[in-house]
């Protein structure tokens, strides 16, 4: 029998440390000997559904059509829903804990176009205490849809209306003329997302190729650059990051480190004092769009 | 020609920044390319044995009958055997150093149906040093077993009677009538598992639905719950853990951080002062099993 | 279609904490869904490309014959090259940027046999920035080697001897006779491999079995042992570790972190003040070869 899906993309805050990723991927394999897993990332900080969220958002354009198992789950075992919410008619089902971690990604994919909660235990493990969904309810879930069983056979469908909503904060412009916004993510390297649009920064930028950042009572001049390279050493730049979002970075060292930037930090945007002022015209509050479609080669 | 074993499963502390991991992983691939490799986790502390004798036994239920390698062994080159342990008359093989380690997941599966020392050197690499048996005579010895090669031509039938016993710490009650367990393990959320079985805690619950705990020169008041949500913040809380052992833990917490909980760490239950004081007569040295046998969706 | 390489080994500096493996295995399975992946380390230091190059050339012996992706790039969009090297006259094919990086593992297996320059984006993502190349450069040429798509259909030819030759510290004797020697690498478990071959410790090795160590300011006595057990405990020894080169390791413990020796550190190995004197005439420059071709079980 052919795979339903084939792929099994995994994430979660489970950390490398103790068994818990390893154990999953037996009892995926279990269930479905055939399917490919590949792990996303296992090291999201404890229970930051967030920072999960905007990682799924991320990399949902670049993942193998498949099912997506996502556990970050800070209230296992209690009141929140268990789900496996279909997007694109089909062609992908996301499975985890609805506590918004799964809704940025379902909405990259262009929204939920169905949606069960896992209450049909018959794909389930008996477990002895309930806090390892992941292994119990999540992993048979995601295991068994590869394997053909039906999303409606998991459980009852529910209306996508009713799925916990993501937070995504979005930048705005301020009575001064400031851009207000945050960062989003800080990755391994020290560059600092912002959940700001290439050209909301180009209307900022002065004769000198530069903006003004302000943040935690410190303003430093920032040049917008095409590479770190460009940035040159010890300085800091703004360059497009491969997501397509404006990112705080420096050549060969940590820009968050060396700023103090760290995911949730307010940053303000402005042109250099003795720059252009004419800021408040040019700006607005542009929707953050995680990732252009691309064109695959 | 169709596998003897199609599933590995690699446990080591060989840690993910050097290439230990993956030069195991190619030594496995060369010598049998269609094996599947589940990684179980590379994290355990280096050198302990005790702590991964513990992650096997917490995770065999669990894992897809095969191979087992597991190789956390600070007497490498010394006078320690290399071993391949049997289990189930087959079942599943067991590879890795005498020294311990394998002990208690062997004991989960039933005990060693048969055992061999690893000493036939055709099925090892020849090797500049001795420093990296995993590499040189683990791997391919788990990986020839999956290939079909006979457990008897890999070395020298043993009495597994003459196998290393691994230790696991037992709780028992003192005069007093107090509980004394001890931590065997916190996992990355800071939940610390005890040597405990759920009704040896229920005999201790007073009206209130709480226990007291002593450690370290403290005591506090921990309530019985079944769901992390259920203990309340800032609160400690004994609930049932997946692997159906009471575990220490916080909402949304880590417990064993706020408590100064760490593996090994003795700790004492009992009933409240207020309460129930009638303790000796209902509660005794029960043997930890660690996970029940659980039914497959 | 058979594919015309099975094995993708992949190393890089990504960490594990962010999306950027997952999403490379991704992009790498949706061109090649075939193609198996042994990740050899994600957790190289930012931009150390001399550790991730000393790594390779460990590692590249046990490797499966294949492609083999290897990311460590601080010039990342800037004016560095993005190249792919075939070795053993296309046994193997190494891809990544041209920083030193693979030089040491070309190296090791023979040298280059051809070379391009990854210029041909009819087989890259076309990407909002530059910032990650791994995914939208190097993982799509290495995944389209695997499919067979031709090296020379993935840029234009360059001349191998123009590559960047990676820099391999080597040792040598200096004017007072002492073996002047560089820590290469230091391991999980603090074991600090020495740009050293055993024969050139072997004729400064004393009546009682010992060399002097110098560094830092400090001297200390390690014996010539041939295992961790034989050092003995609180002790520090010399062994020939499993890439045939020499070593300082303790046993049980980490001996850079007694020493306080890292990657880099200076270390000069001499006879024993009151042994053998006779050092320059048995010692020299002997060049370091990481590695002796092994025998396959």
């Amino acid at each position: 029998m052919p795979l339903r899906y084939d792929t099994l993309t995994f994430a979660s805050d489970y950390g490398r440390v103790d068994e818990f990723v390893g154990v999953v991927h037996s009892v995926v394999r279990a269930i479905s000997p055939d399917i490919t897993v590949v792990d996303l990332t296992h090291d999201i900080a404890a229970h930051d559904t967030r920072a999960a969220g905007l990682l799924l958002a991320r990399s949902v354009q670049y993942l193998c059509p498949g099912v997506v198992l996502a556990v970050v789950d800070p209230g296992v075992g209690g009141g929140r829903r268990g789900v496996a919410v279909e997007v694109g008619d089909g062609a992908s089902v996301l499975v985890g804990p609805d506590n918004g971690l799964l809704a940025p990604a379902v909405a990259m994919c262009g929204g939920a176009t169905r949606a069960v909660e896992l209450t049909n235990t018959d794909y389930q493990f008996e477990s002895p205490g309930p806090t390892f969904a992941g292994r119990d309810v999540f992993a048979p879930a995601a295991a068994y849809l590869c394997t053909g069983v039906a999303l409606t056979d998991l459980g009852n469908e529910v209306d996508p209306a009713t799925l916990l909503p993501g937070v995504l904060p979005v930048s705005h412009v301020d009575d001064e003329g400031d851009l207000v916004a945050e960062v989003l993510w800080v990755d391994r390297f020290g560059n600092a997302q912002l959940n700001v649009d290439p050209l909301e920064v180009d209307a900022l930028v002065g004769d000198d190729g530069s903006v003004e950042l302000a943040f935690g009572g410190i303003t430093r001049a920032a040049s917008r650059a095409v590479t770190y390279e460009a940035v040159g050493a010890g300085a800091i730049g703004l360059v497009v990051d491969s997501y397509g979002l404006v990112a705080v970075v420096a050549d060969r060292s940590s820009a968050a480190g060396d700023l103090g930037l760290a995911a949730g930090t307010e940053i303000r945007l402005r042109a250099l004092s003795d720059g252009n002022a004419d800021v408040e015209g040019s700006v607005g509050g542009v929707s953050v769009n995680i990732g252009e479609p691309r064109r695959r080669p």
